[in-house]
């Protein structure tokens, strides 16, 4: 049984807030400092360039890829990390793409992160050729999921709403078609349990900055099938990614059978340290216990403010297996609440129109803050605090 | 009159260590494990997902870009930081291929970079349309600027061998015939002064993480001419570059007229506090009196070194204004001699096939460095130290 009381402990909270954003960006684990400054004055300061061996820089994107692919369900050597979840979203539609050479549709749908549509957009200009991109509502996936599709691009946890896609029964059916299937699993890892292997994706892709706790902006990561390793096509070919990286040939081969070729440019080995350190936590962390955990706070976060909270009205699936970590509410005032909550130190965040999104990170959060933060938003509503000037100006960054 | 006897004292150079490979890894500043731990106690630790705005991270791409454009003469808001030099290679070129839409020659040479080459070879196939990558040799560049050339991408300073292009005669001439011109100045940035508005460049891109001595794996950057930043494409079209990143609409739209538009996804902020640390050292650095005193201390290295180490043969343009500040010598055994000489503490690197290089970093590199490096040298060839049998195995990584 996991200790979350423990898991807990190795969080450095802020004294006096509920921090429920960990879906956003997660809090420093404690022992983050230390790790850092022992990266800086026992590795970069005394071993400069040397460190790329000695201190195995070089391979941390494929060892840290080992342990981000384990909570995922990835079989090692088929996951690594770096670069943004911008750009492994690009490398993995666009190797996607080159495997159905002679389709022209990629499906995803309008509850996608935008970033990942965004860059799909810049992909079809650059490819010359007429391509569509498909993002029916989340509901009609399944039935636009036929033999048009090249590429199915899916996250499967809905960044507003919390609502959850049935992955398995997707790639089941992109495969029967021909399809191939990417996952963007930024508010998955973490928060709820996947095997990709079992599901058997062809592609899955995510971050490391929200559920798993390495940091604003950590590094990103990419897993592909086994099956796909020899074949696969990096697109963003970069010399971290070649079969021989310190030959300094002119021709680009990739990295014969390995994950090593979607790696592309040299990483950032400052905030590997910060990684390494967050996945420390996950070592004695059990997902089904987890999930478990998240369910009954999620609930119970439910319930209360149902109960308590009048006008406030649940935005998610009622069935928590079709959820992810998150729960979400609409509310009419949502934005100016949403201040007065961050005000009062239940730190939620606000998405337009109106939704007020709160993660359920059992890792850090327990009974005694969810009804905390209950009781602050009840009292915000009783007073209707949330009218006061100070509220009602929208920031630049929200 | 920039006082390097105070840079000097700024790093944290490893005692009794001869470190002339910042050309390569620039040393930790003394700063930056200060830096760091305050970005972590006293910004991520404390304000979690506020710092975005409270801390200003999410526009440290620009404020940190405007710190590295000045040092290559770029105008306020003309540069970005973030992602790896490859991606900013590729976002340039890309960007560069679609301003002239009906040519197909990509014209470089064979002495870039290769990921400069790697991530052109990636776009092309991308394209879906017949370019060429043409790498002629160095010198035969100004003859392939014609009409039929697209996009001319060139590193101003070769990796090897120290030869620095004529930045502003290739501009000029690639403008003449309606070729866009995409500079990389890794080598070049903190090594060599540079004016990238008076060159009238197109693009430039880079990294920090050698001269600028920001840590393994730190943010590259991209600079735009101020002329295009209204139409320039980003190929890379993530939600950092958006015109409304928080408007999370379902369409990409550019940040109009901004460098705003070369970002791409979520930087890691933890990095940016390394580079600020390290920009600092900078701030009273004249590049025109580093650039002196960086010839100054690489032509007494040439001349100790074909006085004293007889077989060693310099590499380099003989002309200290056609190099950058790094010096190459062919050597027969460079290898094996390479390694003893990092073995005693002097630390350069190898290029195959027989290239040692140093780097002459007069931010820390003295007259008193380069006499006992030589000294080194000197020792290890006259006792033919480097036939030991512990020098002659090659480690993975060189």
């Amino acid at each position: 049984m996991t200790d979350f009381a423990k898991t807990r402990a190795m969080f450095d909270i802020p004294e006096g807030m509920i921090y429920l954003n960990g879906n956003s960006l997660g809090p420093m684990p404690k022992t983050a400092p230390a790790a850092m400054n022992s990266f800086l004055t026992e590795e970069w300061q005394p071993e400069l360039i040397k460190g790329w061996n000695t201190k195995n820089w070089f391979m941390q994107t494929n060892t840290l890829g080992d342990r981000v692919g384990r909570l995922i369900g990835a079989a090692p050597g088929t996951t690594v990390v770096g670069d943004t979840l911008s750009i492994k979203v690009f490398q993995a539609v666009a190797a996607g793409l080159s495997m159905v050479p002679d389709r022209r549709v990629i499906l995803s749908d309008n509850g996608n992160f935008p970033t990942d549509l965004y860059m799909v957009e810049g992909l079809m200009k650059l490819k010359n050729k007429e391509y569509e991109l498909r993002i029916p509502n989340p509901e009609d996936v399944m039935a636009g999921i036929t033999d048009e599709v090249a590429v199915v691009m899916l996250t499967e946890v809905d960044y507003r709403t919390g609502r959850k896609h049935d992955m398995k029964a997707v790639i089941e059916k992109a495969h029967a078609v021909g399809a191939v299937v990417v996952w963007d699993l930024a508010h998955s890892i973490g928060a709820v349990p996947v095997d990709v292997t079992e599901a058997d994706t062809d592609f899955a892709v995510g971050c490391t900055y929200k559920y798993l706790n390495a940091g604003p902006g950590a590094p990103a990561f990419i897993h592909v099938a086994s099956r796909l390793l020899n074949d696969v096509d990096p697109a963003l070919s970069g010399w971290y990614g070649h079969e021989a990286p310190f030959a300094f040939d002119t021709d680009y081969r990739p990295m014969p059978g390995k994950i090593d070729r979607m790696r592309v440019g040299t990483p950032s080995i400052a905030s590997f340290s910060l990684l390494s350190a967050a996945l420390d936590i996950w070592e004695d962390v059990d997902m089904n216990d987890l999930r478990a955990r998240s369910i009954e706070l999620s609930e119970l976060f439910i319930s209360e403010i149902e109960t308590r909270c009048p006008g406030v009205t649940f935005a998610g699936p009622r069935n928590p297996e079709e959820r992810g970590s998150h729960v979400s509410f609409r509310f009419e005032h949502g934005y100016p609440c949403m201040q007065a909550l961050i005000a009062a130190g239940v730190i939620g965040d606000f998405r337009a129109p109106d939704i007020m999104r709160f993660g359920i990170t059992p890792l850090f959060i327990n009974h005694s803050d969810i009804l905390g933060a209950v009781d602050v938003l009840e009292r915000i509503l009783k007073n209707e605090t949330w009218k006061e000037e100070r509220f009602q100006t929208r920031s630049k960054v929200t």
